[in-house]
């Protein structure tokens, strides 16, 4: 049996690192751009060299900036008196297509974990704190994930700043869009339930 | 609605150009990529651009090569004797995994499609007569696919070289193995059937 080319080998190898790219589909992939116009493939190349080079933390809410402060925190259009805490840089986008959300936020850069040692010192607990004493804070929103780790942080930043902020929130958990009761799991529903609102 | 950092917005149009990969996927590989270590990053915009440079087509067989002729053409130990033409490059990496093949092979580059306007000329026929010209070839297997275009493609090359090599095959057809007769379709069935052998 014949080995690939080097150079086609460390492409598909390295291709496979991708999450949820498998050797078959890595394989695809690298013949895709092995066989398209030269401008496609070494466009890909540029422009993860360029994202690497230019996208850094917002110096203010730690979210994907490509200067020192993001789009989001230096658009005077948005409400900076509300904070919406969110776990990962990645959440501000999706919340953002959702197009409901007229505030700023805050990148906690994780949730606890005690497992992996992950604690509030090690989130950006103290730089939250910061923005909270410095400017006026009307409403905190946690929009941790509704996991185990997302909950326990939740709870940790109400405890802490339960008296220095005026409205604490916390997403909404129910049943999602378009989803069916009988698949729902018993979680969920006890949440869906609990969280009922007059029609 | 805010948009995306520029850069980024760019390296997920580039993503998404590949096969298979939408504009969601595109982004769940973008975000990876800046939240991954910067190593795997630029190892990949590195072996793209590397394999773009180093992979060219091999002189004799028009397979993929980093060399003026491939590995497979320049290993003593296959029989140069026994032609496999294929359609696709990328269909003898397919062919080699299966490990059942010690000869050589063709890339035609294509396979007949009027209405494309890909005739004789179009392909590598003529390097091929060339190959049979210049050296003994005992066997001829065309492994065009097995569909209309590929049929023809078969069929025509079978009629330009019956007189020059000793045999011509085509590759079989019938049930792929674990395919269940259930859910064959007719053609597949009726080749299944013509082609039986002997138990």
């Amino acid at each position: 049996m014949t080995q690939l080319p080097l150079s086609l080998e460390q492409l598909i190898n390295e291709l496979s690192k991708l999450p949820g790219i498998g050797r078959k589909t890595a394989r695809r992939l690298a013949f895709s751009l092995i066989f398209n116009s030269d401008k496609n493939a070494r466009a890909l190349a540029d422009s993860i060299i360029r994202a690497k080079k230019e996208l850094g933390s917002c110096s203010i809410c730690f979210g994907l900036s490509e200067g020192d402060i993001c789009q989001i925190c230096s658009n005077y259009k948005r409400d900076s008196a509300v904070i919406c805490v969110v776990e990962d840089a990645k959440n501000i986008f999706t919340i953002e297509s959702s197009g409901s959300f007229k505030g700023v936020y805050h990148v906690l850069e994780g949730a606890f974990s005690p497992q992996n040692g992950i604690g509030p010192d090690e989130l950006r607990i103290y730089e939250l704190e910061e923005r909270i004493n410095k400017s006026e804070v009307k409403e905190l929103i946690l929009a941790t994930n509704p996991t185990l780790e997302g909950e326990a942080t939740a709870h940790y930043l109400n405890e802490v700043f339960k008296e220095k902020v005026e409205l604490i929130t916390r997403i909404a958990r129910g049943m999602p869009s378009g989803g069916d009761l009988e698949f729902a799991d018993s979680n969920t529903l006890s949440r869906a339930l609990e969280g009922r609102r007059s029609f």
